[in-house]
C-alpha cells in the first residue's frame, strides 16, 4: 500500500493530474482538455473518472491522502478561483467540487505558489526555509517562502512580483499598468526587447530574416546559441531588469536562494549570468555573494503535478 | 506577583530599559548613557544595578520572564550586534552579556523589527498576522510580519526596505549606493527635498528666512502647519516616493496594513495623505482600497521599550 497525494494543475487549455508519493515519484499521470467553456463540474467529473480507471489499472494499491490544486488566480484561503484569466469560469469553488468526489483534505493555490512548494518538497529548495521561486513564462509569477511557509498575505494574493513597477511610465503590461517587471523579463518581455533592438539598431542579426511580429523567445534563444550578438543583448537587458528587482526583493526577504523556473529559465546561462551579475551589482553590501540563483530541480514535464501534489505533502509532512 | 518582561533599547547615545506586563503597562523605566566607547560589559553592569535598585523600590513584586533587546544591526539568529553604526563596539554577543546577570530567555533584534513586534503585541497591529511597520526617522527601517512572524530571512537581515532603489542613479544614500528610498522618504530625505525645492523654485516660503544647510524636518512640518506651499510640496514628493514603493511592497506581501512610525510619521496628514494617494494610484487593481495606512498605536516615549519587551511576550504568548 502506497501513500500518495493527488496533484491537479488546471491550465487554460489542458488540465494535468497525477499521483505522487512523498519522495516525488509520479505513480500515474494523465491530462485532459480543460474545456473551460463548459461548467467546471464537467472537468472534475471527467478527471475523477479517468483517475479511477487509472488506479484500477495500477499494479500497486494506493491510498490518496489529499488533493492539491494549482490553478490561475486560485486563492488558498477561500479554495476558489476568482475571475481566472484564460478561463471562462467566473468564480469556482474548487474545494467543493473535489469534495463531491473525494472526502479528503483539499489545498488550493496559484501556479507559481504551487511551483514554490514543489521546489521545497521535491526540488532544489529542499531544506530551505526562505527562498523565492520565480516562474518565467508568458508572464511572471512568484511564490515566496518565509520561515518555511508560503507568503499568502492577509487575503491570499501575495507574491505578485511580476507586477512590480521597474520602469516608471514604461511598457504597457497586460494588467493595464505601465512598466511592470512582467513586461520586460518574461518570454513576452524578451520578445518585445528583441523587436525594439531589431528596430532601433542596425547590428547584424540572424533574426532579421524572420518576420518581426511573429518573433518568439525560443527563436531568440536559438539565435543566442548561434552566437548572435543582438540576441545576447536582449538576454542582457532582460537579465538586468530581473536582477535589479531581485536586489530589491532580497532587501525584503533575505532569501537563501532565488530559483528560476519556466520556459525562459531554460535558456540557462544566457539568462542566469546577467540576472546574477545585475543582482550582485545592486545588492546592499551585507547581502552580496550570499544569495544563490538556481535553476528548478523539477522536471518540466512533471513540475506542475509535483507542485500541486506538494501542497498536501507540505501540510502532512 | 506580576509577570513582566525586561525590554532594553540600545541607542547610539542612550539606552532605555523597562519592565512591561502582558497588557503593555510599563512598571518601571529608566535610561542611561550607552557610553559605547567603553566595553559593552560596562553598559550591562550599570543597567542591571539600576534595574535591581528599581525593583527594590517597587511596591509590587515582579517576576521577569525574559529579556528582549532592540539594537542597531542586532541579529535575531546569532544574538549579536555586528559592526553597529553609531556604536564603537565591533561585535557584541548581547545574549551572553545578559546571561551574566540573568539566566532567562533572551531575544534580540534590530529597532525596526522590535517596533513591529511592539505594534503587534501592544499597538495598532494587534490581531494582525500580515503587516508592515515602517520607521521614518533619520533613516528608514522596516519590520515585516508574515503569517504572524517577523520576516528575518535566512541570515536575520531581511526587512531593509529603506534601501530599495526607487530612483535609478538618484541621490547618494548613507549606504554608499544611489537612489535608496531612505535618501528620499526619511527625515533626512524630506530635508534634502526641501533644500532642492528652495534652490530650484522661486515660490515664496517662510523657510527662505532660515539657513538652508541647517534646515530640519521639524521646521518643514511647522511650515506646513503654517500653510507654506513649498512645505506641502516637499511632503507630497516624500509621500510619493514612499507610496509608490509601498505599492510594490504590497505585491510581495499583501499586508492588512502598513503602519508608519517615527518622527516623520508624526507629521500626520501631511505625510499620510500623499503616501495613501500614491500607493493607491500605483496598486494592482486586486489590492486597491484594501490596505490600511495607520499611525503607530505606541506612545513615542515608551515605544522602544515596549518593542523590546514584546520580543519575549510574542514568544511566550
Amino acid at each position: 500500500m502506497q501513500n500518495v497525494t493527488l496533484g491537479i494543475d488546471i491550465g487554460g487549455t489542458n488540465t494535468k493530474f497525477g499521483l505522487v508519493d512523498r519522495a516525488g515519484h509520479v505513480f500515474f499521470q494523465d491530462q485532459l482538455e480543460t474545456e473551460a467553456q463548459r461548467p467546471a463540474e464537467f472537468l472534475f467529473e471527467r478527471l475523477f473518472r479517468r483517475l479511477q480507471n487509472g488506479i484500477h489499472a495500477m499494479p500497486e494499491k494506493v491510498t490518496i491522502k489529499g488533493v492539491g490544486i494549482g490553478a490561475p488566480n486560485a486563492n488558498h484561503y477561500t479554495g476558489k478561483i476568482e475571475d481566472p484569466p484564460n478561463l471562462s469560469w467566473k468564480s469556482v469553488n474548487l474545494t467543493a467540487l473535489v469534495r463531491q468526489h473525494l472526502d479528503l483534505p483539499v489545498s488550493v493555490t496559484n501556479d507559481a505558489n504551487a511551483a514554490a512548494l514543489g521546489e521545497m518538497v521535491f526540488g532544489n529548495a529542499r531544506g530551505m526555509r526562505n527562498f523565492i521561486e520565480i516562474t518565467l513564462g508568458t508572464g511572471i509569477g512568484s511564490g515566496i517562502v518565509v520561515n518555511g511557509e508560503l507568503v499568502y498575505g492577509h487575503d491570499g494574493f501575495a507574491g505578485e512580483m511580476g507586477h512590480v513597477i521597474v520602469e516608471k511610465n514604461g511598457r504597457k503590461c497586460g494588467c493595464g499598468r505601465l512598466g511592470c517587471l512582467e513586461a520586460y523579463a518574461s518570454a513576452t518581455g524578451i520578445t518585445r526587447t528583441m523587436q525594439e533592438l531589431l528596430s532601433s539598431s542596425d547590428k547584424a542579426s540572424i533574426l532579421r530574416n524572420l518576420p518581426l511580429n511573429d518573433l518568439t523567445s525560443k527563436q531568440i534563444f536559438e539565435a543566442a546559441n548561434a552566437k548572435d550578438e543582438l540576441a545576447f543583448e536582449a538576454f542582457e537587458i532582460t537579465g538586468r531588469y530581473l536582477g535589479e528587482e531581485l536586489a530589491n526583493a532580497v532587501l525584503y526577504f533575505s532569501p537563501e536562494a532565488v530559483i528560476l523556473f519556466g520556459g525562459l529559465a531554460a535558456a540557462g546561462d544566457f539568462i542566469f549570468k546577467p540576472v546574477k551579475k545585475y543582482m550582485e551589482a545592486n545588492l546592499l553590501p551585507i547581502f552580496q555573494n550570499k544569495v544563490k540563483i538556481l535553476p528548478s530541480g523539477l522536471a518540466m514535464s512533471e513540475a506542475a503535478i509535483l507542485g500541486a501534489a506538494a501542497l498536501i505533502w507540505h501540510k502532512i509532512g
